[in-house]
């Protein structure tokens, strides 16, 4: 299977913010952003790897704006890194006021597909290549995030994480790519 | 403000799997599971400040095993620490096949909420006072899991998360809570 | 096929009122709780019985006190007696609001749910044994509510209904065990 | 308020069955028919008073006939009976299978709604003229479902419901005018 | 095949404006009211030709008069005339404000379907025969809706299609019989 | 207020086909992509204004190919040209059969929103300019395609609209543009 590059799985989502998607402040609910962010995220897993796939796991999330009723939400996605039989996709969600005419972060994130065939068993997909140097810091972070979600799903020990063991002892930040 | 027991936040919710929530191997979507799952948090989060309150985080959570057309999602969630604004939700979900009979384990995590004053501001919430042994297991665990959640929003430089960086050179898992 | 204790198929739903399900009033919509009290009450049917079931049949139900938008919809779902084929099930609704702190009554009902084999064919479920002195009680009323349904349906004769007819003769009412 | 004719709130609706209305056998979920129904009752009280007005009860239904998947709901409502602030509404429900080419009947249902002035208290409504003798019929045993309800809502003795308790000593039967 | 007269395939919808219809104005959306003039077209075309079928074009259609929220709008779909393996439906929308007690004309639409054998081909479809003046009135008008269907598809050459071209020499509107 | 340039409007949304969106054979409705090409349409038109603006007519469109369940549907939308208050939007659909790797044409429509002032008058709107080729061309056609709305909705009489009317006295197509 060859590699394939970043940029053939990137899709864009834009939705508008209707009445029922909103809770009492008439902001968009948490819950229905990260509906759409994981429609987006299956789409870009899928134009990667041609095969079904399904959410494996999402990394932590902090709702940075909220996005008000009526405004447009814009949600894009790019596979960042695949492994073996699963792809990390990078999330960028923003705001835009039509009306006011600006656009505001709403927040970032991680999702992790894995790749499956017929019987539902876990397959191989194509690698990624990074092409943008955007692209190439995101792929070599994607190794740190790893060991993280492994370490968070109780599958890896703190201690054996050498990469991110060494962001503890070093000024450099785990966030700093988010 | 006085303090408030957690079981006072514990709320249930039992939802049906309909075709529309569905990929195309029939299980949930990870999309409306996170749906309801900040829906679920939400009312936790609500029952416990008696203030609207609105999503700020979700922490990393990872999909064990597809939960199936037709099956019953089965959601609990509970406050499980009180900050000056916000509130971290303990959220488990389980799904159960009423014909088959056996109930199995979907996914556990951490949301974060915030209290809003009618203006829109952060707002105090009452103190959360664990009784249980599982309550204050999961209580002492949320300071860490907030230092995870500042470091990867970039707010708070690794180095500086003393709690969390005694995981690393210790045998002990931060994931061993979930 | 062994008998059940009532409190296997117990059932706890708890709902935000949003936008789309509320009236010109702001209040949540009778057709709208209906359908999620039918959720409930298909989840404690296929909890007793480990069959697929549906609707046979709605008793009468009315409405105390509109539940409002942003409200919490707790419902509650347990069956109450099994006749060969069927199950009734008992639903106790409440709204609660979590900014002023009460709980009221909204409403109570029986569904009658049947079970069915894979041809569609109504196939046999197990007994039910009450255990608590409500659900002995509601347990006993369920003949008389039976009685009511075939008369209803035009399939009985009211002076055939013993049990029935003896309540417009004795000062006790029909309604009282709702 | 002048009496107004019953059929100035008949009113048809004809909808679709579609993959999330139905259960695993690919019939109409009865809870999403009660929502429909609901809808259609709404509508025939509007046009019969004019006025906002919201579901008081619901009278026993049962489900004769389940509708399939792609089959069309049809649903008849109109105004049965109006009382000094509340309507009785009368609802026919039939299945129709356009490529087998028959119709089946599905339920038939009583509703009764409450109008409410703009600060939500029950107000008066117009008189109901019944014109045909189908009409007439319906309007004639209001008053007995009408007792049948308050004995149910724990409202009136049985014995007090004069003309309900006739029946249980002749042999005509409450569900013939179902 | 025999044909079937125009007033079999008649159908009525009647539907209540809900919030998430709704633009910021609180008027129903444009493409909601689509969505719901699609599906009465559908069902028309299936009482008309007892054949699964689907979309195939939508004329020109203006919406006149926004339905607000709360309000009824009330649909109404007829086949206009067969051809082939196709029909085209005429459909006619209304709001109706119940508590202002007035009546109003939204839009007005020819949709055409095409009827489908089970492996997906167009398959032939009864003769439409109208009968009222109305229904004669349209279906001579439908040839010409046709032409200009066909040239929009860039299927037929304008100076090809007689009929219509005689109208931008006579003073004859083709809109006359919108 | 100055003209703006025809792809500051531009605008992308991508959607997964679920099953509530699909007819008897598994295709998408299209009274659904309706809805969704409204939405994009909304969104074109408010990029290109900062008004809130309503659909006011949509032109003939034509269903090419199906769109399959679990398909991407594609929808770009741009405004082509604006009049004084109202704005003519270009809309493109494709589908995308992931696994298969195929990318098929759907439909292509113009829509006409109208912007809105607070008291829900028509606004001005800026002038649109184009710049591409493609662009020039499109809002060249735009006036042609003005004056058949007009005549559709027997505002103008076809022997007035000089531009279209020439059409059919040269081999050129209405629909070439198309």
């Amino acid at each position: 299977m060859e590699g394939k590059n970043a940029g053939v799985s990137f899709i864009i989502m834009n939705e508008i913010v209707l009445p029922n998607d909103t809770n009492t402040f008439g902001n968009l609910m948490g819950g229905r952003l990260m509906y759409w962010m994981d429609i987006a995220a299956g789409m870009a897993a899928g134009k990667h790897c041609n095969f079904p796939s399904m959410t494996a796991s999402v990394d932590n999330l902090s709702f940075k704006t909220p996005i008000k009723l009526g405004n447009v939400v814009h949600i894009e996605a790019k596979v960042s890194r695949a492994f073996t039989t699963s792809m990390e996709i990078h999330i960028k969600v923003w705001g835009e006021d039509l009306l006011k005419q600006y656009t505001y972060e709403s927040n970032e994130a991680y999702f992790t597909f894995v790749a499956l065939d017929p019987s539902g068993k876990p397959r191989s997909v194509p690698a990624l290549i990074p092409e943008t140097d955007e692209e190439k810091r995101i792929f070599d972070g994607a190794l740190r995030r790893r060991q993280l979600r492994l370490i968070l799903a109780g599958k890896m020990k703190p201690h054996d994480a050498a990469e991110l063991k060494a962001l503890f002892t070093t000024p450099e930040s785990i966030g700093e790519e988010n």
